[in-house]
């Protein structure tokens, strides 16, 4: 958050700055490999400790590196906003070490409610699942 | 899965003794703490290293614990089954040290799709969130 | 919206009032049948104009008495809100004739985002759909 | 449905025959513009008596035609299907006598399931929203 408000804050510089120390990032070993204004590209490989009582590897970790990308993507716009809502579709399956790549654009980014679209392919391009969220600016109110 | 076809398969039983050697549990230290058709509940421990960039818990490791009590819920009932879809609204954020609790509810577990209700509370009983999934049995066609 | 600022602005009296003047209720013959605070519930008849080329019932007017109830719960008690997102899972279907009803109750109502979950049964209380949904109050930040 | 089993049943083709004769298409005046395999295009004209109590467009007509295209698109790869989910987010409101545009693709269609997405445009290109759904094919399992 900027410390100096006559500065212009500049969000992706201070997300990018800050993402090699994120506790989640590190913990699920997921890569932001990209960040722009509105756009975020995370990178996840898949573990043989993600799968689940199937043999399938969990959605719980799909899903997580859908909403990491979201979350750099609508912050990138809006900082700092919080997820509201997530909804995914799983189209393919992933194996362990496969590489997934999620990758957020920001639809709509407003005063009050930002909405994004999130696509996670594998490594040989295919689409593995396909994620829209909402989120909400966390300090408009308080300026 | 069933290796008796003429003994009947009892998915409850055979997911709960499989549920300590399930690697995803085990990583997230996700804790299945009961179990019967239809109906799961899950419990996790809100850990430093869930944390992101807002410090605040990653919502990925709210859909986690949901995504894993819906899991165990949908299995219970039509063994297997493989989640499609899967929708969730943040109604309030967790903290370190906070015990989340997943409970799911199957509505639905018909021959092509059943459709789950997840709530995930705090020790308070506070809800964190609400979540609905779509499963599709895997193996049903090819009988 | 309140004309008198001073005074205590009830919306549930304000959308009570105009109900039955509201033109897609008419147009679809939606009507509004209890109204308090968070809590909405709508009655709409499946005529035979609401079948679609598959011989069922239009997805869309399923949806359509979900919406309305869960637009009547939100502004009943953040006045006026906009929905964000819906999202619903279609249980069973319906048939010209039968009678739904739609009940929403609020979740969540808080200064910038409303969620809110809606149920719609038939007129022997089988569940049709599950929805859930996400409201914005539109006039919040320009007071 | 086909009726001769060993002709080459043309989806595409049936559902533009039966465009005209469809109860809700005429109802609410949406109109079939294209429909090819996994993809179709609805219009519908924003009516006076589509608006609700808040003076808005009703979100279940944005709904409605979303859902109009995601059934034709669907439908001309797996026929029948039944819709099992939809999830929606509006972007921006619709005013009286605007020209609203649906397009769906198909970006599943399996035995199983199939998931489709939707834009909702206006007359000047503006996304109005933006919708996912489930399917289910109908009748696979009985074959």
């Amino acid at each position: 958050m900027p410390e100096e408000p006559n500065e212009i804050f500049d969000a992706v510089t201070e997300l990018k700055t800050n993402a090699d120390g994120e506790p989640i990032a590190s913990f699920l070993k997921m890569r932001l490999v990209e960040l722009s204004e509105g756009y975020a590209k995370v990178m996840i490989k898949v573990m043989p400790e993600y799968q689940n009582f199937n043999g399938l590897t969990f959605g719980g970790i799909i899903m997580a590196v859908a909403d990491q990308s979201f979350a750099y993507a609508s912050n990138s716009l809006s900082y700092p906003s919080a997820a509201s809502q997530f909804n995914i579709h799983f189209l393919t399956g992933a194996s362990v070490g496969d590489e997934l790549t999620a990758e957020c654009q920001v639809l709509k980014s407003g005063r009050r409610v930002g909405i994004s679209d999130i696509t996670v392919t594998n490594q040989k391009g295919k689409i593995i699942a396909k994620a829209t969220g909402t989120t909400i600016p966390i300090t408009k109110l308080t300026y």
